[in-house]
This record gives C-alpha cells, sequence and structure tokens, in this order.
C-alpha cells in the first residue's frame, strides 16, 4: 500500500518539518537541525519531531514515537536523507522500516560518508524514496550544517551593525547605539541559535562584552553559545579582563579558531568584531554569510566595519548575494550569502 | 441629492487620484502634482484627471472634463483641496460648482494664502466637503511640493549609491558600478519626477556627467531636469568642462542655489553628490529625504559618503525615519525622511 499524495501535499509536509528543524537550531551540533513530519496513509500529519541535542533521539525517531501506530502505510517528510549510521542512537532508516512507512521524501542528500546510504536501505526494505525542492521563502536551517560538513569548518557569519552610511562607532567611539531595541533583541535570539560567538582580542579587552544570548527583560537565555577570542594580545591578565577565567577560549588565529572549533564539534558560528577580526576572516574567504544591521543615524565620520581594503578596485570586488531583508523597528536587517563562484 | 457614498468607496477612489498625481510627478512645478477622480451620483468612477505643465488645467478641470455630464449630482475626491484662486486659470472650487458637483472630499488642505479657501466656497454653494485620511503604504506625490511651500524652499532629496560598508568608491576611485543596472534605472527614472539635479563642482569637474534622466535603452527622457552645478569653482572654463554651456546653472553656495531654485519655481529637487556637497545640504539642516541605494560589494575601504562628521558622538546624532525599502535586483534602496523633531 503505497500512499500517492500529491506534490502540495508534501511541499506543506516539507514546509511544517523545515520550522520543527528552525526551531531546535543551536542545539544539535555536531549533529544537524533536521526536522520530520510522519503522515498517515490518508495523507494527513499524524507526528512531527526534531533532532534533540547530541545523544538524544534524531528527528524521525521523534516523529515515529509522536505518530505512534498512524505512521503503518504512512509517508516521512525529513528535511535531511534519514541516516544509515549506528553511532550514539541507531540508524534512523532502520527505524522508518520498522515502523512500516511505505514512503520516504527528503530535502537534502545525507552528505558524510558515515551516515550516508540511507536511501539505499530503505528502498532495499521496498521504501518508496524520493527528494523534494526547496520551497521558495523558508530559511533553511540546514545551509549552515551543509556548509560546514562541505568545508570541513564551521560555517561563518560575519554580523555587524551599523550606520545607514557604513560606521559602526561615531567619532567618539560611541557605538551605544547604533541600532534600536528590536534589531538587539534579534541578535540575542540569534545568538542563542550559534554553537559559538567569536570576538578580537581587542575588542574583549576595551568593550568587555559579556556576549551572551539575554530575553529582552534582560535575563539569561536557556541556551548560550560558546564564548571565543581571538587574537595575539594576552587575555589572562588583569582584573575584568581575565577573559578565560570568565569562561572564554582563547585561540591566536582564525585558522587555530576554526580547527578547533570545528573539531570539538561546532559548524555554526557568529564573528561578532570588531573590525580587525571581521577584515581577517573576510580577507581569508572565511566568511559564508554577512548580516548587516543597518541603524537609522547617519554619521559622516567614525570606525569602519573593516580596517582595510578587500579590493582597490570596485570591477574586482566580490560580489554578494542579497537573501533576506528584515524590517526591525526603526533599523533594518540586510543578509547576504557568499556567491557561489 | 448628496450622495452617500461609504468610506471604502471614497478611499479607493482616493488612490486613484494618488496614482494620476504621480503620473505627472515633475512635470508642473510651481504647481503641484494634484490628482483627481469625478465619481457619478452611483459612485461609479466616471473621471480621472491630474495637474497640466504650468499654464494648462488643473487636476479637477481635467477629471471633469473627462467625465461630462456625469458628474452632475456626483462626488470630486482630489489630493489637495481645490483652488480658490485664479492665476493662468480659473478657480477649480468655482468649476466644480458649474457642474453641479454635489461633494467634494480631498486629502490635504491647500497651505498657500493665495490660493486657499476653496473649501468655504464650495461650502457657501451648498456642496457637502470633507477631508480624507491618508491611505497607508501609498506614496504621496505632494509631499514635496508642501514641503517646499512651507520651506518657502525647494524640497531636497539626497541620493547616494554606497558598498554595503559605506563606500561611494572603491579605494583607487572606481565607483562604476557600485549599484546594477535595475539600481542605475531607477535613477534615471526619478531624476525625470525631478525639477532639477545638483551637484558640486568638484564632481562635475572630475565625473563631467551628463545628469540627464535616459530610457534603459540610453536614450534621452522627454521630461528633462533642470541641471545645476554648486560652488566656487570656476565652471566656465576648460574644454568638456564649460558647464554653463553645456546648459549647467552655476550656484556658488547651497543656500544661493535653493533661492534661486524656489524663485524660479523649483519645489522637488535631487543632490546627487559628491560627498563635499551632500556634507554641505547635511550640516545646513537642507535635507528632507534620503535616498540610500545599497550595492552587494564590501570593500573595507575607499571615499565615504560623507567628508566630515556630523555628530561626534552617537547619542547626539540625528534619526530619519525610514520609510521604503525597494529590492532592485542584487540592489536595494533604503528610503528615509527627516523625523519631525
Amino acid at each position: 500500500m503505497i500512499p500517492r499524495h500529491d506534490s502540495a501535499v508534501l511541499s506543506q509536509a516539507l514546509r511544517v518539518a523545515m520550522e520543527a528543524g528552525e526551531r531546535v537550531r543551536g542545539t544539535t551540533s555536531p549533529n544537524p537541525p533536521v526536522g520530520a513530519v510522519i503522515l498517515d496513509a490518508a495523507g494527513l500529519v499524524a507526528g512531527v519531531g526534531a533532532t534533540q541535542p547530541p545523544g538524544g533521539p534524531h528527528a524521525e525517531v521523534m516523529a515515529l514515537r509522536d505518530a505512534g501506530d498512524k505512521a503503518r502505510g504512512g509517508t516521512a517528510v525529513v528535511t535531511l536523507e534519514p541516516c544509515n549510521h549506528t553511532g550514539r542512537t541507531g540508524p534512523c532508516a532502520q527505524a522508518l522500516i520498522d515502523a512500516s512507512v511505505a514512503a520516504v521524501y527528503y530535502l537534502h542528500p545525507d552528505p558524510t560518508p558515515q551516515a550516508g546510504g540511507g536511501s539505499a536501505t530503505l528502498r532495499r526494505a521496498g521504501v518508496t524514496v524520493g527528494q523534494l525542492a526547496p520551497p521558495e521563502g523558508v530559511d533553511d536551517a540546514l545551509e549552515p550544517w551543509l556548509s560546514a560538513v562541505s568545508l570541513g569548518r564551521p560555517h561563518v557569519t560575519l554580523k555587524f551593525a551599523q550606520s545607514l552610511d557604513g560606521f559602526t562607532a561615531a567619532a567618539d567611539g560611541s557605538s551605544q547605539w547604533i541600532t534600536g531595541e528590536r534589531a538587539r533583541e534579534h541578535v540575542h535570539r540569534d545568538r542563542a541559535q550559534r554553537d559559538a560567538i567569536l570576538i578580537g582580542t581587542a575588542t574583549a579587552l576595551a568593550d568587555n562584552p559579556s556576549l551572551t544570548a539575554r530575553y529582552p527583560d534582560g535575563s539569561l537565555r536557556e541556551r548560550q553559545p560558546r564564548r571565543v577570542v581571538i587574537g595575539s594580545r594576552d587575555v589572562s591578565r588583569g582584573g575584568a579582563s581575565n577573559l578565560v577565567e570568565l569562561g572564554f577560549e582563547h585561540y591566536s588565529t582564525p585558522q587555530e579558531a576554526l580547527d578547533q572549533l570545528y573539531a570539538s564539534g561546532a559548524r555554526d558560528i557568529l564573528v561578532e568584531g570588531g573590525a580587525g577580526l571581521a577584515t581577517s576572516f573576510m580577507e581569508l574567504g572565511y566568511v559564508e554569510r554577512i548580516q548587516a544591521y543597518l541603524g537609522n543615524v547617519i554619521l559622516g565620520e567614525g570606525r569602519g566595519v573593516l580596517t582595510r581594503a578587500l579590493s582597490q578596485n570596485l570591477a574586482q570586488a566580490e560580489r554578494w548575494q542579497r537573501v533576506a531583508v528584515t524590517e526591525l523597528g526603526e533599523d533594518l536587517l540586510v543578509e547576504y550569502r557568499k556567491l557561489k563562484g
């Protein structure tokens, strides 16, 4: 009994699965934030699930638990090809077969040699397997993870807040506040979804930022990213600046930080500045995404986003692909992705 | 017989009238680009009109001509209070009375002493008169004209195209092209709607820009704005740079330019740069609107939008109100309005 759902049903289920994955972003690394939906034999949503923190069940298992007996003869719609790998949890492909699911559709093939091959296992068991196209206008929670495993280093987002003429601080150095409350709230929500936040030693020593993810009332969010400081300055001395004692990790160079972070499980990281660190990451080609928060002030002079020219000439300058524009009160968040060259 | 149209009918008619006014933007100065709609006694659109170039009929007269006999017992919906003034054309209030229109609704009261008082004239003739609220999300073609007559100088829009980190040119001075084709097309369409385009002498001598409004195929648009160069450098000498001979007007200072332009009928002007002129206009408080075109490139170093700090401190910096975000291919146009203080 193979269900023949039309593409609208599958694409709607995929959107629900993607939302489920989006909700666990920042909690699953080194595993991907996968979402899964189980449709019953009639095509109705019977279960929804997402990847649990490392060691916990994967998305398919969560959705199967949610669906119970209704999974029999039903369809699984998953954002990532079900894994074929017995790690800390059993292989998801086998769990789907055991639940007598009749068909499995997924968005992304699993690129990892350890986990891949789930489709073949499912087909051998007589399950219909298909791949779905990405829906328009939905943020893909798997993008950073897919980029990270393909590059062998964490996916990097460079974030900055600037005046509408490109300054991150006024002439006297004041930067509170380039952007308003809604934008700052967005930053805190975003931090909670990252594996790590990176700053340079100069910024760390000058601003002594807490780099925590907070709620609008100022209280700490449950989920806090790793806090990383990069640079050659000594950060282990001097009263309030003893960052290592405060729980910061310290690496000398961007390369060392990326290697160590990837090896210890980070897949999605945010570079928050200052300009020196941002320039290093840009020059090294280590930035996949840019988040430019644009405040409603024009300064004329101040601190720039970067400290050096990336290109002397406009014709040779790298171009970026705009992927999102979000209005945040009086401010604007414009997001860019590296153009595939 | 007074028609009792519900507010949805009137607000729909107002949108049509505003669109009609928008279409004649840039062709009516020193008169305002007004739009008018005549509804017949049943509330159906019977005529649409807009202000003709100076000396030609006003919007109400054009709409009445379009409506013919159907205006009798009908309703006029106009973006500006009908004028009461016999200038080059007869007063519009009288034309509406003569056409036996039963009701008149308008968006903005006429602020000028010469033309105001139309409502009182209409009421004395037994016509129902009311004012309408501005509809959401519709660009108001009268905004520059209203600002100009209230300030006694032209309404000024400052336009610049910048990299996403705030540079109008790369480190080597190259600025072709910060933004792409769709953005440049938008600039040319915008120029055709302005009374004048202003640049500084430094930019004029360095770039020798034509400042014409062109179609995408490169041909000149029918309507061309006045071209103005401002500054103390001599622009009347030297081969290709003889700007006055090329049809540019020349003034020494922003103040002189604004005075002369207003006196000679300009109401809506665009300051296109360079950074020195933009800075002078900002410092003098002469900018009502900012148009920031944001390209998809990050440069790190180059020429800034302005040449000096407008404020040393962020807390004291002037804030702007974002009024529109327009996606233009790979670029973004973000528009701001001066915050009423």
